[in-house]
């Protein structure tokens, strides 16, 4: 899509190189809603937050919000009573400019942690940022929050409700310290569908569970992890206060896309990454068992090296399964990858199998599924493999 | 030490190249006691559990020994029933060589999961090795067990026990998939001392969890973890039994020491490591969370991308407390490399001490301690940098 498609009636968003860690990197992005929207958040499960993170929890309780501003370079994490107050100012700085309560104002921050946030470029370029945020301004505001991230992570679908179009869009961030057991990492969401600030919030925590919280890149949760969403009611619908409603379901479902979408996209682009792994675990004895298997298989160090390798190493995948924690018989096990059996009953299947695996390990996306043949629940998580770039990248960080 | 000195009176060792896996490296061990001796072992707590565990683990019901015999090349993990018959008829081939019933012969293997273990190599090379065995064969055995290591581990301490010499030996082998929650990789350790088996199984486990089970390279538990310690009762001290005697407390010091020293080698010798790190958590609320606080910074790829980084990056080791799951107040916590503080009460202390501890970094081996200020309860562990190389081994591995 081009830039111009990417358009939310009632929003305007933008982004700037202020000069925060890097010059001439774009690194701070404003998203402005023309009234105030219906808004929901959810945050990092990390001890560790980060004072953005905390600001903008006390902003939310209202599940009201004008704008969102973010920049990227500086996590603004342990950063104490100083980061605090710098987090402050950045809002107040905005809602003077937009006319709005300093508590309709969301901050988010991504970059390194530690480092105190300095407000000089900040305060500097919202003034002209505020004035220069557009309707189509989306993918600049996507560009301004990367970090490692190698491109913008954008996504948007529309639907209808009560046969009035609606539209929602999403950006985010990845790349590293990115573990599914958190809220998220940096996504901002706008739609201009009609929906109440509760029902929004509820349906927000429950889409995050079935979308980024079913990804890893390195099993690092970072302390700045944040999902907002607006709903600005633009579309003209009839407020949707209950989920279970016909439109309800289709926002659910709208919204339900644009996460997973964004959270793949997380995940391909992950630090280092060269394949997109989708696993499955079924046959398990529940959905906790489930999940706690596909994710201990995604976060397993050795077998993410062995995806890099292309090698159909399924004894590290065996081996991580026995070591998650869950009931299980290895004899049962069955292991799949896009479809073809690699291993039946905790055995190799043969070396037909394994030549026919290798060559799927070979394409840049594919499917790991486990049968671990003790019930009926079923999980799916998404990883990357773990690359000589992803060691680098983290060596170097910092410099 | 020279190979001379690594003697243990009434024990034997050797070690040949089979050709199990591959042609002309050391992949068979033997380990003799000339007479029948008291044993203990510890094995994985992964689920999925290699043929020789599960064998072993019935020999040793009856905590006697007279042997182990131990492969590198193929784990014999992931092999059902042939597996088992395999190791059944290793033990049963060297018991009938040296003249012992089959349940005392212990198996252990190390290497690749999920192929078969050629069992011809094996069956050929035994009566050899048999006589082979020598008093000073113990760095043969230790080269033989070696997958990824690069130098074999071995360590050895003396000592009286009523005034007669005794001895403690112990050979190890680790490289990856080495992480803390397990019961430990391959190390076999022989004593002269005279000890019940049942003393002395109780005090292997103890002594396991303050060495082993304190260490990690890459977070990912063996199916194959095995330790094994035989007492032959050689230096004819009288039987230890109660091990808060003054016999029991100085075999108890001299068994830890060499189980720790072994431990801290394969962490040393971790695949791809460039940087041994020892991680104190002390101030913690209780023993249990300063563990899981200490194990989590250990095994966090950020924390240990930045060690090979050598980049005091220590907002990492903040986010990663702040995921391990414990109660903590972030504005607590202080952070010394080598005694040096760089962080205090959540903040960076500032750039001379950062300056001092980078340089700190670049030594081969500095220690990280982390004082959450909650209590009094301290744990360390032991880990290493995660490099470029680890992939590089990891990737290639079974190529």
């Amino acid at each position: 899509m081009n830039k111009e498609e990417y358009i939310v009636p009632g929003f305007k968003a933008g982004g700037v190189a202020a000069g925060i860690r890097y010059q001439g990197r774009p690194d701070l992005a404003l998203i402005v809603s023309e009234v105030s929207a219906a808004a929901a958040g959810v945050f990092t499960t990390n001890k560790v937050q980060a004072a953005p993170v905390i600001l903008s929890r006390s902003h939310l309780t209202g599940n009201r919000a004008r704008a969102i501003v973010v920049n990227s370079g500086i996590a603004n994490a342990c950063t104490g009573e100083v980061g605090l107050q710098r987090a402050r100012a950045t809002a107040h700085k905005v809602a003077e400019a937009i006319g709005c309560p300093i508590h309709e104002v969301l901050v988010a921050s991504t970059g390194v942690i530690g480092m105190d946030l300095p407000y000089e470029p900040v305060a500097n370029c919202l003034p002209h940022l505020v004035s220069a945020v557009r309707a189509d301004g989306w993918l600049e505001a996507a560009r301004a929050i990367m970090t490692t991230d190698t491109v913008p992570k954008i996504h948007m679908v529309q639907g209808l409700l009560q046969n009035r179009p609606f539209t929602v869009l999403g950006i985010a961030k990845g790349a590293g310290m990115i573990y599914p057991n958190m809220a998220t990492l940096l996504a901002f969401v706008a739609t201009d569908a009609a929906i109440s600030g509760e029902a929004l919030q509820a349906l927000v925590r429950a889409e995050t569970d079935r979308s980024f919280n079913r990804i890893t890149v390195d099993g690092d949760t970072s302390t700045n992890d944040t999902l907002f969403v607006l709903a600005n009611g633009f579309a003209g619908n009839e407020t949707i206060r209950n989920m279970n409603s016909s439109d309800g379901e289709r926002f659910r479902e709208a919204l339900g896309e644009v996460l997973l979408k964004l959270a793949k996209m997380i995940v391909a682009d992950g630090e280092g990454a060269t394949k997109f792994v989708k696993i499955t675990v079924k046959g398990g004895p529940n959905k906790a068992a489930a999940l706690l298997a596909a994710r201990t298989v995604s976060n397993s160090s050795l077998v993410k090296t062995a995806f890099f390798g292309e090698d159909a190493n399924w004894g590290r995948v065996l081996a991580a399964l026995g070591r998650a924690g869950i009931d299980f018989e290895p004899q049962r096990v069955d292991l799949y990858f896009n479809g073809v059996k690699l291993v039946e009953n905790g055995l190799a299947v043969g070396e037909e199998a394994e030549a026919h695996v290798t060559e799927i390990l070979k394409e840049s996306s594919f499917s790991l599924t486990i049968d671990l043949g003790q019930g009926k629940a079923e999980e799916t998580v998404y990883t990357c493999d773990f690359s000589l770039d992803y060691v680098k990248i983290n060596a170097n960080y910092r410099s």
